[in-house]
């Protein structure tokens, strides 16, 4: 029976990241391993009373059948929000999805056939290499530093694809390295892109959750033929349990992503869109991302504070202004995935950096969250990931010293 | 930049149905298109009391991200629900999907490669046949009479096709028809599918909506080796606007489409599945689904006593038990998608049939609805097909005499 799975049935993985998520559920886990927002900071009352008024006034149409395109003043206030960073649309350019996952599975489905070619940075996000894989999608990876993307590298590969389907970005507070795309970065990238006819995917998730720094316009701020295709989520600001993000991209594309999304589950969650449009009518969401700003900032900094503690010195690692994730570069003897074991033997958990490298090719890297945990118990995960490390290190002299 | 699209974008077409529920939201217009349940009996005051006490004692949880497989509390209570109607499972055979249509795209993309065939019901649900489309599968249409599925018409195609992947069939007051597998088919498909080792998937939207006859258990019951891939949802006896369905099937099987829905949209809305499992948890929904046998019998009666009072005598139609739609077949001569643009003319809205023959052979069926419009209403639409209909007849006529 089981004989009867597509081909592609084999191209899938469980993300490693989602069944550690399930090892950490233990309470004693200390787990920088998930990419949870603080559930803490949620408005759970602001949206108690959101769900009272729709129910009270839109009830019948809160629960039923409602269009493929998404909740119309969502998509209002979706434009609205996109103006203020620099990005001119129209409701038509915008569809709700089910999150941004959905987006980029939505995406794929567009435009990926077999043997495709994707450009991306390098390392980059787990779930979007997991969800093009499936349409047998080639990655090419680009180098980055501490700003991103490099541009020459970008140009280079873009020469040698010149078949190549679109830039996959994420250039805010990047997942998994936490890194930013520059200010002439983005610019140049519209231009590369343009000069060799091909399409940029702006993965968006963490830029409102800047908590240093200055602000940069998104990429498609820059877009000037519609080549960009934009895309972002509540699940960061507001509450990723609700499943809303969004695609903002030319209307023509959109029309042809609205097929797909009608095969792929009709429409989006009619009562999250009411209640989340409803919260952002009643309430300045803007007061509520600066609370989490604040939060994660201080996270962030402790995280910091904690690595240059009690790590050894040999290791660098990023500095974000934003978003969920510090990446870390260990000596190259180094070995993630056995970092990660020893981790959990001490109940501490990591993500071992080679699943964000869809070509797997570097295993001296790890991802650590610190959106999800207090300053207290960072310290102390922190403190223990550092044992782990300079035992190792001592390991690797001791027998080097030997030889 | 349009050139870009994957092969498989050729394949998509809007739904027709959605289509026209975008021109049947004009108020004057009598829609009998949709396939939209009762609004006026959505549970919304029992559903408000459900969204407060989750948010006071869970809310955090409720708006966090959570596991792929869905809530737990919710997968009892499902394999609580159909263990009522003959199906043994365990909540580890249960995968929560965005709305039974999700199911369906997510059993296409494990199952279905270029080329490969499906078994289905002649009509059958019109989104599914576009959701296997997208995967470039060949659909073999099997005959029905007024009691679904013929079996040797089935066995037929299952010898002639002995690589098909599965028999999609919807054996309850089926989209669009109406019709019901009876018994003894239910049993034999299951034997047939055996023999000739052949999935299937068994959608059953409608079959808690039963207003008349015995209650049959579903092709599943009969199930002896974990061949049958079991469907349902919560729109048609709750809310469609929650988008939570369910698959039931083989441990294995759901493993796999666990990887899938990851990729798809890491999970099903984390409120919508908590309120509904504490909506199950503080109230019968029985008595709720009660409420909606009551309403749906009634209006079906309307619209079958309207037919007959003022259809033309040549028409034949569907009877059904229960769900939400009644199936019209035409004299041969007769073009539904005339009579669609004719009923539209007079602000009555109705499917074209042709739509549900995945090989579009049939262009003298149709679709109605009654479960969202009130007796009075449909008294007055049906009138109007009516007199589309029996001048329809007349023109023919006149022609076929001067002829």
């Amino acid at each position: 029976m089981h004989g009867k799975y597509a081909e592609r049935a084999k191209l899938t993985r469980h993300s490693e990241t989602r069944e550690i998520l399930k090892v950490t559920e233990h309470p004693e886990v200390i787990s920088f391993a998930g990419g949870l927002p603080a559930a803490e900071l949620f408005p759970v009352e602001e949206l108690r009373i959101a769900c009272d008024a729709v129910l009270k006034t839109d009830g019948a149409a809160s629960l039923q059948y409602s269009t493929t395109e998404g909740y119309l003043p969502l998509r209002n206030e979706i434009v609205k929000r996109m103006d203020t960073i620099g990005i001119k649309a129209n409701p038509q350019q915008t569809l709700i999805t089910s999150g941004s996952q959905q987006a980029i599975d939505l995406l794929g489905k567009l435009f990926l056939d077999e043997g495709d070619t994707i450009i991306c940075e390098s390392p980059t996000y787990l779930a979007a290499i997991n969800s093009f894989k499936v349409y047998k999608a080639n990655f090419v990876e680009v180098e980055m530093d501490e700003d991103g993307m490099l541009m020459e590298a970008l140009e280079e590969k873009l020469q040698k694809n010149s078949k190549a389907k679109f830039i996959y970005t994420v250039p805010d507070f990047q997942n998994p390295t936490g890194r930013t795309l520059k200010l002439e970065r983005r610019k140049r990238m519209v231009e590369l892109a343009s000069q060799y006819d091909c399409l940029i995917i702006e993965d968006n998730p963490y830029g409102a959750v800047r908590f240093s720094g200055t602000p940069l316009p998104p990429v498609k701020h820059f877009d000037m033929d519609g080549r960009v295709i934009y895309l972002s989520t509540f699940s960061k600001i507001f509450a990723p349990g609700l499943r809303l993000g969004w695609i903002c991209a030319d209307n023509i594309i959109i029309e042809k992503l609205v097929a797909f999304k009608q095969i792929a589950d009709l429409h989006s969650d009619s009562f999250s869109q009411r209640i989340t449009a409803k919260y952002l009518e009643l309430y300045d969401i803007e007061n509520h991302i600066k609370k989490i700003r604040v939060v994660y900032k201080e996270r962030c900094k402790t995280m910091l504070e904690s690595i240059d503690r009690f790590f050894p010195d040999n290791i660098s690692y990023s500095k974000p202004e934003g978003g969920l994730f510090i990446w870390v570069e260990l000596p190259t003897f180094m070995d993630s995935s056995k970092i990660f074991m020893e981790c959990m033997q001490h109940d501490v958990a990591i993500v071992p950096g080679i699943s964000f490298f869809p070509n797997s090719t570097k295993t001296n890297t790890l991802r650590l969250n610190y959106s999800n945990t207090n300053s207290e118990t960072i310290i102390e995960g922190i403190k223990r990931i550092g044992e782990v490390l300079n035992r190792e290190l001592q390991k690797y002299n001791r027998i080097n010293k030997v030889i």
